[in-house]
């Protein structure tokens, strides 16, 4: 691309910098700011740079979080005994938003993946173990992919914790609600055959 | 979508007011952010701002300009007898990487399109006709797009400035290449059949 401005090409190049934002994708982002009243970039600017600086991670999840202590973990009408184990932040948010979740969370930060270079240690799974320790957590339930990775991860950390008096459990694999069968891969439908529930658990959830 | 931090939330609403860019699409982005380096968006925001607050219009053909005076205005070296009227600055882009239009520009800033509220009021058709009457133009090349509003303002311009010694002209529309042409419309096979061309001139071009 050939630009007029070298202030217009910055900022193309700035946003083509973000994924999954192709140069075409970057101008017309740039030139609808262009369009814009001056305060509303300023707006847009101003509120990213200051997200950046003042965000912080949560000392306890992991979480992000505007303060020391996150407003998950500070809440004190949520069961502090039952653990959820996520990969990221964008699983937090998804499991909230079925509000169907009133345990705290663990934010891994990913999940073993020797291929990529994650191992064990870049992960926040040493925390994790300190808080089952400290406080009096009775369960911790796995929410994390269902791949090769996020099983690796399940068991190396089951695996540690195994002589402490917490109950592992994980979110159930099946097949999805409005999903039809015929297309179910092989193993999800093996194991929610093997996994398979009474009515009785079925209708009450209702 | 729920967020345990307020810092989060306003970046993700931000990011979603971009044309295109969702939810989901910004929280991605927002995440993407977090994990750069504090310098890197700083970097991002600032640039983005700057652009914003000292981007110009050119004074005479109303293209992006760092200056009063744009780039492509103010080089000796091209054909000030020849305008190329486009709608939006991102046809100034696109003809400039063909490397192919040695002239100068002017950027109407849209077509006339009643029903959008666009009259030849809102577009630079009064500072056109200035610059064909000041400077020595001989011809304008007319590049808008292909339909009723492109052809509109084309018609236009043209009865505005039918008294005056210049040449009008507009893009060639036909077969694209590469395009098969069972699946061009008919429009476009009509039009491309009235306009054939010598197949001396095609030769040349090569």
């Amino acid at each position: 691309m050939s630009f007029s401005s070298s202030l217009l090409e910055q900022a193309v190049n700035e946003f083509s910098k973000l994924p999954g934002i192709g140069k075409k994708t970057a101008l017309r982002l740039v030139l609808h700011l262009i369009k814009q009243p001056q305060e509303e970039t300023q707006l847009f600017a101003d509120t990213i740079a200051r997200m950046r600086r003042e965000i912080k991670f949560c000392s306890k999840c992991c979480n992000v979080s505007d303060t020391e202590i996150c407003n998950i973990c500070s809440n004190f009408s949520r069961k502090k005994q039952i653990i959820c184990v996520v990969e990221n932040i964008r699983d937090v948010i998804a499991i909230e938003s079925t509000q169907q979740f009133n345990g705290l969370y663990h934010v891994l930060g990913g999940v073993i993946s020797p291929l990529d270079g994650v191992g064990p240690d870049q992960l926040t799974i040493e925390p994790l173990i300190n808080r089952l320790t400290e406080d009096e957590v009775e369960e911790l339930i796995f929410a994390l992919s269902p791949n090769i990775q996020g099983d690796t991860t399940l068991f190396y950390i089951s695996k540690k914790i195994k002589d402490l008096p917490v109950k592992i459990t994980t979110i159930a694999r099946g097949i999805a609600f409005g999903g039809e069968l015929e297309y179910a891969d092989e193993l999800t439908l093996a194991r929610s055959l093997q996994n398979r529930q009474p009515v009785a658990n079925y209708v009450s959830m209702k």
